[in-house]
């Protein structure tokens, strides 16, 4: 971890109880930490318009096991990009429904690809991926 | 508007130079300005998170004005919210298509509910709500 | 406006009922209007992700015209982009805050510019760009 | 898994065109699969609308386990909320970041509340929260 620097910021006296009781309520210990986190947020954002920047992301999926063949094409698919997969975490929802979590990491567009083409498989219900960081530059 | 507050806040100085980096390229003259935007921005989606919020929201919808009665149907809708409308732009973009903006004020739930209306009806091809605020709070 | 074509979607009755609540709520008369705008909304969507595509914008700020030379800076910046923006509608909100909404064609890229531009200046409290279409592809 | 039904869609030649290409790109096989997914997209974004609706959430973090007391810290908050957090996958993403992925069931407003507590604690860069469904009602 880099230096620490201290800079001085201004603000309407008004703007900024409204911001102290935001974060108060979101459970921030200070003003600090909360504004690195929306800094961060922007910056991870920033860093997905790039699709060739290395990044990492969170694949969530619901799925019904019973739909025919689907277990074992998400299997066969999952295996194809053992590279990108740093695991996968299962969860029995109920008789029908499944929670499958995978950890992705390379190139946003590649991310990307393997969400898209998870999340359109029959039987996998909804899928929404989680654009996150390798945590190197924030 | 209320008096300035000056605080200070501590960040790693590769987080810094990564945040200066960004606020340089979208043309902020300065640190305080891109945080208080960033922290505008939390709060009016806070506020729109309560439905009876006094809000401002400006709908933009593209249609195609050939699809029969739209003209007249929008028109007639536009006109049961002379309370919340208080004004509407109509550009020409082609010899099919409008673009129509309408400036909103009213509650964030009535807001909301004239939007659905108009982006529902048959020939409006495309319709955002952006929610923003009356100014008085941020 | 092209050919209509009409086809078959299958779909298990509970979803197709959650469905008909949803979009009655929404003001929608009929299913084929609604899974029109859910398809031009992802195509729109797409749109965007291109640079180079031409599109249609609007960009709404907030700004408390009493910050010195606000509005006299909003305007320049706006007189540079005269290519792009087709119209500017103002609104007076109350004593001190101003509700304006530009109205931009251009790349998606060049849109984008303008309105981190716009959004970035002192005064400004609050900014959003609506990205939407020309209307031609959808 | 309920009876499956079958209705006509009408749409421009031109439109379902790129529907089509859009489609094909994700890794659809067809059409109806594609529409159901933007069909339950839409439903649980408005499940996601009432705060006692009952939901599933994965929560996505990165942090920095150098951070004094973090790894003790939130190990706390969870055994917190056994009830909710159904799970905990732990990914150590090189010598600093450390990736967490928490499966959470609940109302809505508890996995929100779940989701903000732990970001907003020092050492935590990058939080998100995807909100899902249980997969009943779609």
């Amino acid at each position: 971890m880099s230096e620490l620097i201290r800079f001085g910021v201004s603000m309407e006296a008004e703007l900024l109880d409204h911001f102290d009781h935001l974060i108060t309520e979101r459970g921030y210990k200070n003003r600090s930490e909360a504004i690195r986190d929306l800094i961060r947020n922007e910056l991870v954002q920033e860093e997905w318009k790039k699709s060739d920047a290395e990044a990492v992301g969170t694949l969530t999926i619901i799925y019904n096991h019973h739909v025919r063949e689907l277990t074992h094409v998400l299997t066969s698919v999952q295996h194809q990009y053992t590279k990108e997969i740093i695991t996968t975490t299962h969860i029995h929802l109920d008789h029908d429904n499944c929670l499958e979590i995978l950890a992705l990491k390379g190139t946003t567009e590649k991310i990307r690809k393997i969400a898209d083409q998870l999340i359109a498989m029959k039987g996998v219900k909804h899928g929404k991926l989680v654009m996150t960081t390798t945590g190197k530059s924030v």
